[in-house]
C-alpha cells in the first residue's frame, strides 16, 4: 500500500496528515553539521553520494517524517552546464561564470543527467536502498526561471536587474535559455525518477518577482512543459514563493500538488483550487522559534484551515532556518500527526 | 478646481491618468546627488527643511508629474523616539538603539510632531510655498508593523527573526508597540496635513512577510486605526508590498486608494475592489531599463488593464532605482499622459 504521503498527494483516504519540512536535512541538525564538517565544504557534500545519502536520512532517524527529500541543491544544473557553482553557507550561492550577455548562450549545452549529474542519481539509488521502501523519496529541481536568474545574475540580486534586462530587452534570448533549462530539468527529474524518487518538486523561488503576465510567460510556461514531460504517473509538486495570487494558474499546469508559502491562507487556497490539486504547506518557519503551545495553536489553525479529508501535505511555507532547535521540529511532527486525525476518517 | 491627481484618488472625471513615481526625488537624478553631496549625508538632507524642499521639487522641474511627494524617510518616527537613525545609502537604514527585549518598551514615548519632527512640517510648509498650489503634495509615513520591524531588528532582516519572536512569543508587547506607533503615525500625518499636504500614503513595506491572519492582526488593524484618525477629508493611499492577495482587506480599511506592487494584475485588482477604492500603480521598476518601445508597451498594458474611467493613479510598483536614466522617466510620464487620454472622456 502506498505511503500516507503519496496517498495525500493524490487525495486518497489517509489516517492522518503527512508531514515533511523543506530543508529538513540541514544546518539546524548537529549531526548534519558534523557530516558537513567532515565533507569540508557544501559542494563536496552535494557531490559525494554517500554523504548526500547520510544527511538525507538524518532527519528521518530523529522524527517520524512521512517523506525524505534528496539532499542536493537547485544549482546542480547550471553547474553541470559549466557555470561553476560556489556554495558558501551563510552567503548565498554563486556561479563563477554567469551569462553576461545573450550571445553567451552558445556556451550552454544539455547536460547528460547520467554523466555530469551522475552523483545525484547515484545518491538517489543509495538512499533508496537504505530506505528499503519504508519512506517515499522526493526528488527536486529549480524552475527554469529561478535557475535563469542565478545564471544571469551570478548569484542573488534583490531586484533581478540583469535578468529583467534580458526579459524586457532581449526576451527571445531569455526564452531560448528557458527552453534549454526546461529540457534539462525534465531530463534531470526523469533521471531521478528512473533512479527511484517517487515524487518530484519544482522550486520556483523567484517567480514572485515577476509581473502577472511575465510570470505566465517566463516561469509558468516552462514549469507546465516540465510537468507534461515527466515520466508518466509520477506526482509533481509546484511551488512558487510569493505566488499566492496565481494559484489557479499553477494548478492548471497539470501538477498533482501546489506548494503554498506561509502568506497564503490555506483554507482560501483549497476553496480556489482544491478540487483540482492537493496542497502542501504552509507554516511560517519563524513560528518554530515560539513556545510549543503557540506552535501547536498555529499548526491546528492550518489543519482546520484545510479542513476534512485527504489532499493536504503539511510542511513549512519555506525552508527551515539553521537556528531552530530540533526539539521544536519533533513537537511539530508529533502535533501534525496527532491533531490531524480528527480531519480524517479512521479505519 | 482640484488637481487631476486628487480627482483620480476620488474617482472623479479627469482628462488623462495622473502619474508620479515612488522615490521620484532620488539618486537617479544628478541634481539630487549634487544636493545630497552638499548636505554631506542623507540624514542631514532629511533634517534640513530647505534641502528637503529643494530635492522634493527637483523631479517636478524635469517632468510634468501630477504630484510631489515630501522628501523624507519612514524612519523619522523611530528616530524621534530616540532609537538613533543611521542612513547610509547603499546599505539599508539602521537604528542604533533597537528594542532588544519587550521590557524596553518603557523607553518609547509619543513624539510631538511639531517639536521632534518639526523639520518635517517645516519642510512641508516650505514646499507648499514653492509649489504655489500648482501641484498637490503627498505626505507619508511607514505602517506601524513596518516601523516595528526596524525598531526590533535594528535594520532589515530577511526573515524578521526578532520581530516574529515578539509576534509569536510576546504578542501583547508587540501590540503595545504597534498601538504606540499607530498613535504616533496618526499625529504625524495629521501634522503633515495641518502643514499643507493634500493626501497621505502609508508604506507597509514588510506586511507581505506575514501570514494572512497575522497580517490582519498586526498590520492591517493599525493601518485602519490611522486611516480612521486622519483629519477629515484627506485622501489616503495604503500600500502593502506583497499584499496582492489581501486587496479586499486593505480596501476595507476605509482608505481612498490602494497601492499595488507590480506583481498584481491591475485589471483583476479593479474587478476585486474598484467599486470601493481607487488604485495606484503598478509598473515594474525594472522596465525603466528597457528600450522605450517596450516600456511604452508595458505602460499601455497597465492603462488598458485598468480600463476606462477615473480612479487610477499611475505609478511604479515600488521605488525607482538609482541606476535609471532620467530620460526614461520623461518618456514614461509623457506616455502615460498621452496614451491614457483614450480611457477618459475628453471635455
Amino acid at each position: 500500500m502506498p505511503s500516507r504521503f503519496l496517498r495525500a498527494l493524490r487525495r486518497e483516504p489517509i489516517d492522518c496528515t503527512p508531514v515533511w519540512l523543506m530543508r529538513q536535512a540541514g544546518r539546524y541538525l548537529p549531526e548534519y553539521r558534523a557530516t558537513r564538517a567532515r565533507a569540508g565544504d557544501f559542494l563536496t557534500l552535494c557531490k559525494t553520494p554517500e554523504l548526500a545519502c547520510e544527511v538525507t536520512l538524518q532527519p528521518l532517524k530523529r522524527f517520524p517524517l512521512d517523506a525524505a527529500i534528496l539532499f542536493s541543491d537547485i544549482l546542480t544544473i547550471p553547474d553541470a552546464m559549466g557555470l561553476g557553482l560556489v556554495l558558501d553557507e551563510g552567503v548565498g550561492p554563486r556561479l563563477k561564470h554567469p551569462l553576461t550577455t545573450p550571445d553567451q548562450l552558445t556556451r550552454i549545452g544539455q547536460p547528460d543527467p547520467e554523466r555530469e549529474l551522475r552523483y545525484v542519481t547515484d545518491a538517489v539509488r543509495l538512499i533508496k536502498r537504505e530506505l528499503q521502501g519504508h519512506t517515499p523519496l522526493i526528488g527536486f529541481a529549480g524552475s527554469p526561471w529561478t535557475l535563469a536568474t542565478y545564471m544571469i545574475e551570478g548569484g542573488s540580486d534583490r531586484d533581478f536587474k540583469r535578468t529583467k534586462a534580458w526579459l524586457y530587452g532581449a526576451p527571445e534570448a531569455l526564452h531560448r535559455l528557458l527552453a534549454i533549462l526546461a529540457e534539462a530539468v525534465t531530463q534531470y527529474l526523469n533521471a531521478q525518477i528512473a533512479a527511484g524518487v517517487e515524487a518530484v518538486m519544482i522550486f520556483d523561488t523567484w517567480g514572485g518577482a515577476l509581473t502577472t503576465p511575465a510570470y505566465q510567460e517566463f516561469s509558468l510556461t516552462y514549469m507546465r512543459k516540465i510537468v507534461a514531460g515527466l515520466s508518466s504517473g509520477t506526482p509533481s509538486i509546484v511551488f512558487t514563493k510569493g505566488g499566492g495570487m496565481w494559484l489557479e494558474y499553477i494548478a492548471a499546469t497539470g501538477c498533482t500538488t501546489v506548494g503554498l508559502d506561509w502568506s497564503t491562507d490555506i483554507g482560501a487556497a483549497r476553496r480556489r483550487i482544491g478540487a483540482q490539486v492537493s496542497l502542501q504547506g504552509n507554516l511560517d518557519p519563524a513560528i518554530l522559534r515560539a513556545p510549543i503551545p503557540r506552535l501547536e495553536q498555529e499548526i491546528d489553525t492550518i489543519l482546520a484551515g484545510y479542513g476534512s479529508g485527504s489532499g493536504h501535505v503539511f510542511n513549512l511555507g519555506h525552508g527551515i532556518t539553521p537556528d531552530i532547535d530540533p526539539e521544536q521540529v519533533g513537537a511539530m511532527v508529533e502535533r501534525v500527526h496527532l491533531a490531524s486525525r480528527a480531519f480524517h476518517v479512521q479505519p
